[in-house]
């Protein structure tokens, strides 16, 4: 998508410098625009953990591509099998909530032992093709549902459809055109009039400073809202539809997705406002059905409660403390959405309700593991 | 309560000062405990509408105080009641959703036409009456709602009872005790261990600044929260009750909270969570029944979303941006809680069904209101 009217994507391999892959640095959004070089496995795992890089899909490709550094790695070494595997781990194990990374990992992976080229070659060529297919398949949840907007914009022509969104699952989280937002972007191409709430998505802000900052950066009228507002805005008709990403979403339509998103399908639904969660195939975990037992919740640290980050008047950086210095503070990064709240998901091959039969109808190939 | 051990209350006349009312300046909170004076009508309105003070019970005796503070003013001029009208009118139009500011400022006009004696002397002697009223109260809120902690205490003597609030409806929000936080002080002082998650309340952090530190100072167990995670602890079963406060409350059991408290009251419902309204009378409109379309909700200003004040690292306060400077941003500052998603409500004359019936049957003086 555009910054400063400029195509961008949020990974890539350095032109003329084949060891390094480079990366928005995204904690310095909305101020400022930082590119950041990966040169190692440490630092691919860094970015992943230490949220440089976020987005599950986003995640994936970071993941492929911090194979291929460990496969450079490894070819100045001992051209060992074993520090991949080592290496795979260690990205696996960087974040525990999306199940792209595991995917990720294990495309590559499943390709080193088959093929007759460098380790490094094998791994580029499939970090390569891997981010290729998360744009074209973000590209085409767009596609899919773009329809929803187009009906709200038939039924009410003299209005802007406001669509409710948590979080960033925008292009900042993917490779390109976003999850969440790509309906959005191809609705926007097309000149139908649109405004989007942005939970600003506490305690990262991820909504306040990588949302807004992309619609802003696209041209697309947007308010931001505490996370507390949206409830209050259903209730007053101020919302037409909700459409959040997801980290990972089970067989059966429950989806685990940033902490938070669980309260507006509650609203959604106390509303009757469609509340739609647009995924990429790879955050489907295939091999559980119930979200609220089986998916790991990541914990993360106390000080993202504790402490925010943002810009002073004069411009630099500053986190300030909002709690008693004794209180202590609890941090579950994610939480999990029952299908039953979910109006309907969005995928690369089309819509389909959230549950097992909907997503098998559309992915018939994964109807073979039904236990 | 108490600040540092010693007994505090949040509004009194000066000793020996009688022209002055001093209240704690909350905003400086939890960081620093800062007295402010309030020397006339226009610092007690700018007291109110700014919220150095806040709370519905609060800035009902604030506005008593300040009716006071305008008969000495009216005294020392032409000794005028149109003055102390105008006085009257400012003060209810300083904040708009919390029904107590007509309510207090009521109970001293009434009696100003009708007494023989100075301005000044009536108003001190009601505002005074009306702060000790709410001292009672909000004590016995919390006698009748400690029966809900004791129950759950004795039902699972092994382990803390979590009890979920949400913004400040603690002491710093009446004179004492508070609404929501009495039951708590009071089965805390029983010796029933409890642990409270906090919310923090965005956009002006109430939990995470006022809730935190009063709760840290009687030396109760808490831990602050994102507004965004309360619904999944609900799903882990890590929330036994939920107890907040209100702002205005409608005849047939409708709650006006700070923004967010929608959200929760339906995680508790989807959840089998009992949540609990602890509402002095006061709060009570009597005269409506449908709190969404009749309760004017409060727009703040943007400034409260965009931006964040906390304390850097040496000390000095700071606000921080959070969001793109292109960026636009809503700031509502209450919801509407439907009855429906009210497990009960806590008054000081007991408890209740939120319902009209339930209501009327604790306070039968006002059945003869119903349309």
């Amino acid at each position: 998508m555009l910054v400063e009217g400029k195509p961008q994507r949020t990974i890539w391999l350095k032109p003329d410098d084949p060891g390094c892959v480079q990366i928005i640095d995204q904690r310095a959004l909305p101020h400022a625009f930082v590119v950041e070089d990966l040169r190692s496995l440490d630092e691919a795992v860094h970015a992943i953990s230490d949220m440089h890089v976020r987005g599950a899909p986003l995640i994936g490709a970071t993941a492929a591509w911090g194979l291929y550094l460990a496969a450079i790695e490894s070819e100045q070494g001992n051209n060992d099998i074993e520090y991949l595997k080592h290496a795979a781990n260690r990205l696996k194990a960087a974040r525990p909530t999306a199940v792209n990374l595991a995917w990720a990992v294990f495309r590559v992976m499943s390709r080193l032992g088959s093929e007759n080229s460098s380790f490094s070659a094998i791994a580029k060529s499939e970090a390569e093709a891997l981010v290729e297919e998360d744009v074209e398949i973000c590209r085409m949840i767009g596609v899919h549902g773009l329809s929803l907007i187009e009906t709200i914009a038939t039924r009410s022509p003299d209005k802007p459809v406001n669509i409710l969104t948590h979080c960033n699952a925008g292009w900042l989280a993917t490779v390109d055109w976003g999850t969440a937002t790509s309906p959005i972007y191809q609705a926007h191409a097309l000149g139908i009039p649109i405004h989007v709430w942005v939970d600003e998505t506490r305690p990262r802000n991820q909504g306040a400073s990588l949302t807004a900052w992309e619609l802003g950066e696209q041209g697309i009228a947007h308010t931001v809202i505490v996370d507390n507002a949206g409830g209050h805005l259903m209730q007053k008709g101020e919302v037409d539809l909700v459409i959040v990403g997801s980290d990972r979403t089970t067989r059966n339509g429950d989806v685990a997705n940033k902490i938070g998103t669980y309260l507006k399908a509650l609203a959604a639904k106390d509303n009757g406002v469609p509340f739609y969660v647009a995924l990429p195939s790879p955050t489907i975990d295939w091999e559980i059905t119930d979200g609220c037992q089986q998916i790991p919740i990541e914990e993360r640290a106390a000080e993202e409660v504790t402490h925010i980050a943002g810009y002073l008047e004069h411009g630099e950086v500053a986190a300030v403390r909002l709690t008693p210095p004794t209180s202590r503070a609890a941090n579950p990064a994610f939480d999990v959405t029952p299908a039953r709240l979910v109006t309907g998901l969005i995928t690369e091959r089309g819509m389909c309700d959230a549950s097992e039969s909907g997503l098998t109808g559309l992915f018939p190939e994964q109807a073979k593991f039904v236990g």
